[in-house]
């Protein structure tokens, strides 16, 4: 994958990141988390451990297969090599000998951190930290995530098209996928998810071999990424014409979805805007059937700040991407979800995914 | 998705897991790792927690979006369900109540870790224990490994069948992935390998925009899943007429590819698989373009044992399944990497994958 991140970029990152480090007094960052390595060192698809110290210096310890893209993308860092089980924590250890103070790191397995603490050192951990750092979106992010709304909207048209009774589902997961593959798509964060008729009802399952019939709700849900940065989609479609009781659901759910989005400014809170999103639904009587959180965090794949979501007591600030996709699942009816991406302003907020999505272009009309 | 679990196969495995878990002394197994929930639960697609006391008892901790597949899946297991952004541990804590003696636990993110320690727990990482446990198939096991073999055939075929000058990577890894969601494929290991030209020297990219042109080397790696279970495949093709050192590269991993499938028999070691592999490699002078180890557990996706890889000294035993796959990467010449499903026999090994791979087979002609 090409690079799409520049020297000056990373030098700011870095510096933030140090500042953060200075703060806490800590004498070395070290994460294991591909947002990270990707984030502060440009390289794309390497995994392995970053260790970057109080002075700037950055290091990268790769192994034999992911080091020549590693060496190829690495912005002012250095790659040290292990030959694949070569015992990594070993080639850790030699580079670890020159770190005073403790060590920061958002997430770590026990059993590394086991290991550092038997080396002597002083871990301390900080959940989230840099996913917070990178809250407010770069210019630069800004136009990865904008192109990833496009192809995932190329995707859903894709999708959308191939809809008619006789289908199965993965032949429309088939048709998304390929059309975001010709506009740049680079990977996925999920398996793309096409549930039919009462599948629809059962949120979290994928693409499978069951064949659309007239009158089914079909819940499409695709998250391509584009240079690490993902794009995130919902509509649910009816195919023909829906019952009563679907038609009502759509339009509950639009309604939702409205009242989040217009709950979205710098300033709100993650837990206002989900409450805002259920107070429909609740007035409805239907909130047993909203069964996961309004929204989460939009940028960078494994990244997981800002949660709009119930408790969610951070204020949003300008410039932070997040989505907003209330569902309702109701066994013997269906299941409903419409999902945007939406970037949070001073007074606001900007809707970057403009997928058609009023009632009448949800049914999609049968041949 | 569709459980392929029966209650009496659950119950063979937690049986062998709790003659483990007495033999360390244990009072309860934990683990979040998804092929350890699948395993014992039945549950295919539900993210959480898994707990299992000494007399068999199972409860799995997931959340509200997990719980109806959860529900629907499960095998002699209680499911408990966290509001999504509940406090997880507090539920855990709940559960945690009943426990006597210490907690054995395959993996753990080290914050849990630091939790359960801090509830006063005692806690004993085995790093591969359930792996272990599941390195010899169950005849149910071989059914889902074999059906993922042929999945992986029929995305091959369809990708070889694509291969001309003038088409992108990306319309040959679409073409392998329809063909197998049209098998049954649920899901991937990693995405759809296509590398041509000079993009095959460099393992681990993924299917590009580059488009193919005549005398390239094309890598291809494909792994889908069924049920849990994975496929893994790889074919290098020429399109059209190859170099004289292409060709020399092609008959030298075939050769090396050869040579480690006729070290596997239940006795060898991994070092050993690996080793055959390596020496045609070595004696042409190209070892140094052998970025990898040689092979890797065939199974449920997540496990990872056994390895075969230099140092792996733990004897390969009859029921086991591996891969075998040399690969050697030259700049300016290409990459080439051949791939092999490979079930451990006493006296050898069987070949479940039967790709057609003579050196002829791997030159496409071109129109």
């Amino acid at each position: 994958m090409t690079s799409s991140i520049s020297p000056p970029v990373v030098a700011a990152r870095r510096a933030a990141l140090v500042t953060a480090m200075r703060e806490r007094g800590a004498g070395l960052f070290l994460s294991e988390a591909m947002p990270d390595i990707r984030h502060y060192t440009g390289c794309m698809d390497a995994g392995g451990t970053l260790l970057i110290d109080r002075e700037d210096r950055a290091t990268f310890l790769t192994n034999a297969h992911d080091a020549p893209q590693a060496l190829s993308e690495a912005i002012e860092t250095e790659i040290r090599v292990a030959f694949p089980n070569e015992d990594a924590n070993a080639l850790l250890a030699k580079v670890l000998e020159a770190t005073a103070g403790p060590i920061l790191t958002p997430a770590l397995s026990a059993g590394r951190h086991l290991w550092l603490i038997a080396q002597g050192h002083d871990v301390r951990m900080e959940p989230g930290i840099t996913s917070h750092l990178r809250r407010v979106k770069e210019a630069g992010e800004l136009l990865l995530i904008r192109q990833a709304a496009r192809i995932v909207e190329t995707g859903m048209a894709a999708a959308r098209d191939a809809l008619r009774p006789g289908v199965r589902e993965i032949e429309v997961a088939a048709a998304a996928e390929l059309a975001m593959r010709r506009e740049g798509m680079d990977g996925r964060i999920f398996e793309t998810k096409v549930e039919s008729g009462p599948r629809s009802a059962m949120p979290s399952t994928y693409a499978g071999q069951r064949v659309l019939e007239a009158g089914d709700l079909v819940l499409i849900d695709i998250g391509p990424t584009f240079h690490g940065y993902f794009g995130d989609l919902t509509r649910t479609f009816a195919v023909g014409e829906p019952s009563a009781e679907a038609k009502h659901l759509l339009a509950l759910v639009l309604e939702a979805q409205a009242a989040g989005i217009a709950a979205v400014r710098a300033g709100a809170t993650g837990h206002a805007v989900d409450e805002a999103a259920r107070i429909p639904v609740r007035a409805a009587g239907l909130e047993a059937g909203f069964r996961h959180n309004t929204g989460h965090s939009l940028g960078l794949a494994g990244d997981s700040l800002p949660l709009i979501a119930p408790g969610s007591m951070s204020p949003l600030r300008a410039g932070e991407g997040i989505t907003v996709e209330p569902g309702v699942y109701v066994e013997g009816v269906g299941g409903v979800r419409i999902e945007d991406e939406i970037l949070v302003t001073v007074g606001g907020c900007e809707v970057i995914t403009s997928f058609p999505k009023t009632l009448s272009d949800l049914i999609v009309p049968t041949p």
